[in-house]
Formats: structure tokens, sequence, C-alpha cells
């Protein structure tokens, strides 16, 4: 039985936009001062913020924390945190996985799909053996609670990073 | 693919309060009187308020919003609302049961043992076929996630009512 306290984190965001306008192309702009879809500020957290993701397998900052580790339940569960930007590498899961977005905006994408757009109260489903990544949008984090069941098929395949160019597609 | 969308839910508790107050005996008003550990109408939603649950089930006014029942992942998932005082009837789930406290604060027993205390950010895991209940405090509510694994076994056992004593012991 694991148990979770309410944490709160803030992060400074005006200065990475202010960075970002001042060190970009002129044909950078555009992206960087429309209004965003969500202040970051904004975001709420149920659970702590947990351990920073492996840059072999998250692009930008991403931190888990893990509700569950469980043959009795054969299910993994816990919270991802995307700061805006950040994202998984491809990755398949051999039981499937629900996703459980509780905050923020982001995309989930199965390989060879357009990108989808997840908010605050969607749940995406994504099956068994399919490619797909999921993380924050541009300009907005996203709080996920993942659920990955049949782990006694195995949990996570990881694939190669999601390229700037596929993300922003 | 299940998506929901944001809905925002309030509830009157002070006119209960005061009725309450007015028509309890004297020995009663202690427990009404206090201050309640949160006050209910702060209480965040994520996910549409969902079906009322049965009477037959719940005790108080208790409100599911089902993400899932999907062979593929052989797992159900939902939110329960449960307002100040709701509650399941005692129950079992052959496959066990992972509770996600997203807000508020309320009770988890298992048969057996003392009544214990959940709330926001808490992760509580009940073994398979093991007889519990849980539900909401008297004075706040509580937003519950539920995932039931494992439901090629069954998805659960309805019992007994959790009786008015049981609840406040």
């Amino acid at each position: 039985m694991k148990k979770g306290e309410l944490k709160i984190s803030s992060f400074v965001s005006v200065l990475s936009v202010v960075i970002a306008l001042l060190s970009c192309q002129p044909g950078d702009v555009q992206k960087y001062s429309r209004v965003p879809e969500q202040d970051p500020d904004v975001l709420s957290f149920i659970f702590p913020l947990g351990q920073r993701g492996s840059t072999e397998l998250f692009t930008g900052e991403a931190f888990h924390f893990g509700f569950s580790l469980d043959s009795i339940y054969n299910t993994v569960s816990g919270n991802v945190y995307f700061k805006a930007g950040a994202r998984t590498n491809w990755h398949t899961h051999p039981g499937g996985q629900i996703l459980i977005i509780t905050d923020g905006v982001g995309y989930h994408q199965i390989e060879g799909e357009p990108k989808q757009r997840i908010k605050k109260g969607d749940v995406v489903q994504c099956p068994p053996n399919v490619l797909h990544w999921h993380g924050a949008s541009a300009d907005a984090g996203l709080q996920q609670i993942y659920i990955v069941p049949n782990i006694d098929r195995g949990i996570v395949d990881w694939q190669a990073a999601v390229t700037d160019q596929e993300y922003e597609n």
C-alpha cells in the first residue's frame, strides 16, 4: 500500500518564453508569441513530483511518481508530469495502456495516425503492441495518470525519441 | 476510446448542516458543529458527474462516471464522486482494486481492520476477494478513480450496506 502527500510545485515559464523570444530567429517568433492554451503555472498537482525521467526515454523535463508495481494486481500505475514540450520516446505496451489526463494539455499519437490533442478529463486507450508516444503541448504542461494492465505479458518496450519534426507535425 | 469534458458541480452543504443542527438531539451538536476538515464546496471535478449510484449499492449520494470496460485491457476503470457521508456497500473484487484519491477526504475499511482515513493524493490497494468499503467522510466529499484489474476473474461482488454504526466506528 502506497500513499502520497500533496505537494505543490511551481515553475517559471515567463523567463523561458522571454529567452526564447530573444534568442530565436524571426521565423520562430509567431510560435512563441501566441497566447498559450493554458498558463503552465496554474497546473494542479495531486501527487508528489517524483523522479526526473531518464533523458534516454524522455525528451524535455518529465517527472514520474509510481503508485504500484504488483503482480497481485497484474498492473503498473503512476503519474507523469510533463513540462511544456516534454514527451516520451516512442514505445509499446504488450498489455496495452490507459491514460487519464488530470490537468493540462498535451498530445497522444499512434504511429501512422495524426497527433491527437488531449486535455484535462480525457481518457485515452492505446491497444497492446501499438507504437505510440504522449506528452505535453508546446506551451502547457500535462498531468497524466497511467495504467498498464496485463503486466504478465510485459510492461513497456522503449524505442526511439520523438524528433522535433515528429512532435511539431 | 472515451473522452470526458470537465464539468463543475456544486452542492449546498450549509443548509444541510443547519437542518441537522435544528433537528438533531443535543448530544449530536458536537458532531455537526465542529469545523469540517475540508469545505465540501471546494472539491474539484476532473470528470463529468456521471450517473447517480444505485441506492441498493450505495448509501447517500454517490455518482459514477465510467472510463472503460474492455476485455483487451482486462480492466474496468472510472471515477466515483461521493458527497459527504456517502459510501459503497461492503463488496469484494475477484481481481483486486486500486483506488486513486484525486480530491477530498474519506474512508477505506477492510473487514476486521480499523477504518482508514484517505485523502487527496493517496493510493489504496485492496487485494482480491477481500471484503471492504470506501466512501466520503461525514463532512467532506471524496473524488476517487478506481481501477479494477483482472476482470477475466470477475468485476465485483456486492454485499450488505455499511450501517451508520459501522460507518461511525
